[in-house]
């Protein structure tokens, strides 16, 4: 029983369950017809983005440029940054593209560009960039019904310092829909949009080499990619409570959860304590839109064989993890020491809060894995 | 301008106005009589511990075990652990203890106390451990009402493997107040349930050596601390926007910012794009109880003068900040490319979000400082 070796709390990684994981969404990718460029952000190591692109073509997706020269050192050799990259970081960023074959930046703003371009100039380089589209999430990219993202992506078509690598979309709304259903038609609208737009493009002068979208539950759950030919979903590789809760996975899919330790018990409020805290869960709110009230986690056994579903994570101080039973806890069957697994609301952050990720199978360690961190 | 030289997302501390909050609550503490122990969770980092001790006797409170060793190691020579132990972290507690003078655990469950002696036998050591008591925020602790509570406080103070250092508690409830004074009648409470329980205590045959208090609002407001020995504040060594908002400070004893930069504009939804995400800034929610609508964090300009307090910290993504305008935002004063300070809502949650501090005083670097991390 390898949690039983473990100082809480720590991070612990299903092997078994991240390689389904893996294999499933490389499988529907292939199936779809699209290439598949994971994203690495959610774990941030090279152990878990080497099964991502098994049997794909080894491009990678990151979220920071401390990612990008990570995995550029470990050997990815074709890497997208997925944010509209900082002005003051270009410099940075043709360094990190010299290394490898390609580094792919985003753009969205007529600035950026005209930074890009003088950047590219200035050190005698070219840089590849997409110009990032916004499909209805509202983060981030330019509207694609506008005649002026048009032509931003001709000038960019046309630039001699900018290659125009081609049109990239993240259906974040994706996270607010409340069942399989309504993903979906968020799916089919990412798809649709991207591929209209894509049309309008080669109509207009501007061919785009690639057509990218991806998002987590719209890649898992999605019925078609027809018109795209990139997807990039990062989550999927741990899933979390969070994805389970809007449909894109079962909870018995997370392949990431915290070991923690009870501390504490509390019977006139029939509460716990447990020594993770916001520090190793997260603050993320979760799926507040389908459960005002729904914690910070999905309680199971050290094993991970019970769902102690009738616990709640009720409230998170830094390092204080307040448990509240929906029923009375059974205090004898949870004494002080008793380890406990919590999947998180948002894997995503609250693995980004540790330094080493435990990799089991069953009952057995088998692995070690470190994350990059930082920016 | 130090900020120029600065990649983004990044952690700026304040020296003056941290040196202004550190003299202020040390001045505070000293005339209301009582020791300072100041908690270092906030910053995690030796520098700050310095300062925070400066002209008192040293002690200092942390919240893992890995700030244990670290500031053991660093030298600090007397400390509290102010969580609840997990018993198998106990023989850990035995090692960092004896490489200094005194560190002093936290305990308010029977099997913990068992587990404590268990430990101590076995490892022929004694340690020092701190009944916890709640005294409203009912978090953690024992009930200071509850006969129980005195029957532990007794088996600890008569145990020949635990000395029995006395009572510590947590008013995290002042953290609910609306205004300064609400946040004195929790302080009130704070002081006097624990007053009134070393009173009980003495009676008992239970003499508590330390009546331990300390939460940041109501050791920087409270007017009184008779009765209690110590106080453990630690967060107003930088505040934030939660404390600014709930009256503990002003916004502008904020020493602590995440420096940003305008990645995009998007005019038709009056928002901005900032580098500064979950990652950076934390997902804590702040003063909900104040605003629903509170957002994610305070905007300054780069040098920290002027305050936008139009733009809201909307919503927050990985590695993506979006900024609302509450008014309509003036593009042509915020071009791409152009740093923000960000001002988060918990500075111990988004502090703990980096490798390293960069500490400035006015307009230029002086320093930077590294914190340590895990537990």
């Amino acid at each position: 029983m390898f949690w039983n070796e473990i100082r809480t709390p720590a991070a612990l990684i299903d092997l078994d369950r991240l390689e389904a994981n893996t294999s499933r969404i490389s499988e529907r990718v292939r199936k779809l017809g699209a290439t598949l460029r994971p994203h690495v952000k959610t774990h941030k190591c090279v152990e878990a983005a080497r099964l991502q692109i098994r049997g794909h073509f080894g491009g990678i997706t990151v979220s920071t440029l401390a990612e990008a020269r990570f995995f550029a050192r470990a050997g990815f050799r074709d890497i997208t940054y997925a944010v509209p990259i900082a002005t003051s970081r270009l410099e940075e960023a043709v360094e990190i593209g010299r290394s490898i074959d390609a580094l792919h930046l985003l753009l969205d703003h007529q600035a950026t560009f005209e930074a890009m371009s003088a950047c590219a100039r200035a050190k005698a380089a070219r840089l590849s960039s997409f110009l990032k589209v916004d499909c209805g999430y509202h983060r981030a990219g330019v509207d694609p019904e506008s005649d002026a993202s048009v032509a931003l992506a001709l000038r960019m078509a046309r630039s001699a310092d900018v290659d125009f690598r081609g049109i990239l979309t993240h259906a974040g709304h994706s996270y607010h829909a409340t069942n399989a259903a309504e993903i979906r038609a968020v799916a089919e609208t990412e798809r649709s949009v991207m591929a209209r737009f894509a049309e309008k493009l080669i109509r207009a002068g501007a061919p785009p080499k690639a057509v990218s979208v991806g998002s987590t539950p719209t890649i898992s759950l999605g019925d078609s990619l027809e018109g795209v030919t990139e997807a990039r979903p990062g989550n999927y590789v741990f899933y979390d409570r969070f994805q389970a809760a809007v449909g894109s996975c079962g909870i018995a899919n997370a392949a990431f959860s915290v070991l923690a330790t009870v501390l504490s018990h509390y019977p006139e409020r029939n509460e716990i304590l447990i020594d993770a805290g916001g520090l190793a869960l997260s603050r993320d709110e979760g799926p507040t839109h389908l459960d005002a009230d729904c914690g910070y986690g999905e309680v199971f056994s050290a094993d991970g064989r019970a769902h102690l579903a009738s616990l709640r994570v009720r409230s998170l101080s830094q390092e204080h993890g307040k448990i509240q039973g929906v029923t009375p806890i059974d205090y004898s069957a949870l004494p002080v020491g008793t380890k406990l697994r919590v999947v998180p609301n948002h894997s995503c952050l609250s693995a980004a809060l540790f330094d080493r990720y435990h990799v089991f199978r069953g009952d057995a360690a088998v692995d070690e894995w470190r994350p990059v961190r930082g920016w």
